[in-house]
């Protein structure tokens, strides 16, 4: 972003980010056949107030069906830093959990996260498709904090190099969490060591093209008690159910040939207490909007298992990429299992600041896709072109 | 607006627009009798990141009955510039049609838009009057794409000189359109001739307060295939209907005696296939809102062709202008019919950056007003007095 | 803020104020035991366009139930300075009545604002406990305006000097007000007398921090006719009422002993025309949402008269607080009224621009308080950590 000086003591930064995307698909079970999105457009005020007090707040703007055009603020925190091995942050923020789930959205490959983000808490705890512009049918669970992708809460980090060439880092906070239950509180925790560069900071990225020599490997947990009611129909005795998520990641990037190589893996496992229900709000109503339940998302199809990997080559201003995930529900006939394949390539205006990336992704769902419910189809094809600029 | 650096190719130019009414009605058909009112409050930021590519983003507030305060986001998009005949700019934006469908807001002259603009898709295609204050009744289709006041997609612009005093710009662009139907898109095409001093940006301004000596011409279409769907009732058969839009308008900017003419004219012709039905939406109730069809906005209540001209006379700080437009609808007894007539003047404290407007306009329907739908009032008079800022 | 030149006229302010709490309750009567939440976050754009003219924009971020994090613009308004004397302010302001109604939400002892404050039509006319974070029980009249916490409208405002140590300020004020009558203005108007240093500006502080030395007096007077209409249920004939609010308050600011006391106290009376109807809308609903009439919030629960005081001691780094308000309603068994008193320390890392503050709040009202309304719990008891920060 731009630096401007208030005075000796304090400053600010302004950055921005807009990411904007045509998307073609080719399957009947999504509506739009081609569809004109900004994915992504962010206003970004950075502030240094004090030698050890810090601010940030971003605001967001995501164009969704009904949704329109609203601004909504998704980032918004202090931080207090004692020491680079004991910062505090305060307010509106990521929940670290897997790798992807603290990936800058400025720092992305594949044209998007991977789809596994989704099953975290923070994101809906649903199954995406399309470069996660689709929600899968029968998976979502209707959880979700009062902000949307970002969670409420109080985290402790820390960043340091234990050597030369290994590097910790580490996360553990307390958050609001659903907003289906005020009683209990969210935690998470999440420690990443690097070995060779570091990469020091609150935020990771899916490729650096080229510019660090590092192997990281991350664990996380992630878990709230009773995070809401779930009930065969709306009129059944309904019973609390406990969140509880497990990742592990690994990282690679390294100079291969005349280029780079950025490689990337995670392991996902969300546990929902299982059972054939579906989660009510207060009221006894189905939370994903669908209260016919052989087509909703019971709590069996949202949980499950699942990986992730992808792998990208930077030579010169090109950057072709692969990625691919796989998803195991715990319902029966795998009802709420996908796959997703994905293939592209970005070309580098100017690295992460500037870029074109085309990508093609085929999304198949064991369950039949939305719009074709009975017996239809069960696989979307999307084609993205988009343009992203971050500063 | 101001600019910041950010680094040697790159930095950010932030601007702002504050345009702030006190409206004064003369009119039982409107139920405030006195309203102050933020038109426009806009924060905008522009970056330049790399010598071919730059990108645009603004918010905006307009306060509305029920809207509350939410800021939107109202334009995001990248522009990557081959060339001055080769721009081409992706995400949320203007979509072309009309002279004053792409004039800025910052650039206005009588108070507001002519209020043809709002018969554009983009604006809903309905009638306003009292300095498109009010949206005057049996004429609200209920069209509009999930973006309000700009459209979501791809276009192509460019612009050059053809000779020292000939000089051309065209707009050819692809939308999402009507947030109705999905499977079409929406195609506008825009050609603009200046002779004597060109208007060679994407927006133009209805008065250069004799800083230009210039006459422009252009001619647009605007067309979406099966915008929506229309029935006489929800339980009848409903029937697809085609939207299209053709406008052609004039501008003259010439000194004369002591000081400077602005002048603008322009023609449009809107085609929605007619008929006394309403617009339906997917479940078959009429968007606009009114049920009760006698004064409903049927499809040819809504359709039918217009045309408008203003003119004013900059002198030292002042700035007296007129403007008149007419509107004929398709339907029986002219019902959708509208004319409206504005004097006013402006005292320009520094040209648009600063300015406060007086203005009266007399809107005229042939059908009733709303409130006294029965034989009632057919005249909305309103008086605004407004600061106007930008920069 | 940070000043950016635009060129040699114009300039802009960019600035910024996040305050980031953590609230523990020890109450049955609140749903959540901790919650995190953002208590301000907002941006903050203002400019000089010329000698006499400059705007202001400042949007808003509030978390609260179910209103997800939107941008909100709060602020938006131009000033044309003729002279000290006489500043003329358009748009959306704060609406001056108490002085607290004025004062900075960045120059706040006790947490936050009195809950007198929120008996002020621009605050929704309602009482409120645990520094102003939860709204009591059968006080919430559901008046207000379309924009909540300011409104808008044209006002007046002068300030200077008397003789060296007599300083007058004034603003008078037209107001759209309520939004359940458009036909109506709101009027306010208030005076403040300050002997010693003077507060010039606009918005007043709640302390100085011992940076002046000054006695302050402040009269007001806020009303408009026929708010709302109330009546004993949705079908009986309802009646229109009218709101008036009366102020009174004193500001003390002197050194004392080693360090700087800061002291103010107020008194308001709030007359709504009495009864024991609730108001309702067009439609003949109550407007708080609460149609269990024995526990709804009854015009004569809402109004009556209280009083708040508050000092604060500022020593080296740390600022210790009191403050205690106490609201009697008019209705039978003082259903309606409260008490709170309030508690706590501020840690000055850089004065208002940066600090910590702690403080415990018990609020008991005279009825029981929700989610425990048949004899249940009537106290709130509340302790907040928060982050503070605005430039």
């Amino acid at each position: 972003g731009a630096k401007v000086e208030i005075n000796d003591d304090a400053s600010l930064d302004l950055g921005f980010r807009l990411q904007s995307q045509m998307i073609q698909y080719d399957s009947d079970a999504v509506a739009d056949s081609r569809d004109y999105k900004i994915r992504r457009g962010r206003l970004r005020l950075g502030a240094t107030v004090h030698e050890k007090v810090s601010l940030f707040m971003q605001t967001e703007f995501a164009e969704g069906p009904g949704a329109g055009g609203d601004a909504r603020v998704i980032d918004a925190f202090i931080k207090y830093k004692l020491d680079d091995w004991a910062q505090v942050i305060a307010g509106e923020n990521m929940a670290p959990s897997l790798r992807q789930s603290t990936t800058s959205s400025g720092g992305l490959m594949a044209i998007d996260r991977t789809g596994l983000v989704y099953k975290d808490l923070t994101w809906g705890a649903r199954a995406v498709g399309a470069f996660t512009n689709q929600v899968l049918p029968e998976t979502d669970s209707g959880l979700g904090g009062d902000v949307g992708v970002r969670d409420m809460g109080l985290t402790l980090f820390g960043s340091g190099s234990l050597s030369d060439s290994t590097h910790l880092k580490y996360y553990v906070g307390t958050y609001d969490g659903a907003s289906t239950n005020n009683d209990s509180e969210r935690y998470t925790a999440r420690v990443q060591m690097n070995f060779g560069d570091p990469e020091p900071g609150y935020y990771n990225l899916t490729t650096y093209h080229g510019g660090k020599e590092t192997f990281g490997i991350g664990l996380a947990m992630d878990a709230q008690d009773e995070v809401a009611e779930a009930a065969i129909d709306g009129n059944s005795p309904a019973e609390w159910h406990d969140y509880e998520l497990m990742t592990a990641d690994l990282f690679l990037e390294q100079p291969m040939g005349p280029g780079a190589l950025s490689a990337e893996a995670g392991w996902m496992d969300l546990d929902l207490g299982g059972g054939n229900e579906h989660f009510v709000n207060s009221d006894g109503a189905v939370m994903d909007g669908e209260d016919d339940r052989p087509y909703s998302a019971t709590v069996d199809r949202v949980q499950g298992s699942g990986y992730y990997a992808q792998a990208g080559y930077t030579v010169g201003d090109w950057q072709p990429w692969v990625a691919h995930e796989s998803w195991g529900s715990d319902a029966d006939q795998d009802r709420g299992s996908y796959d997703a394949t994905r293939v592209g390539i970005t070309y580098l205006i100017d690295g992460h600041n500037a870029n074109i990336k085309a990508g093609f992704e085929q999304t198949k769902a064991e369950n039949a896709i939305e719009e074709n419910k009975h017996g239809g189809e069960d696989t979307i094809n999307a084609f993205v072109l988009g343009g992203y600029i971050t500063y």
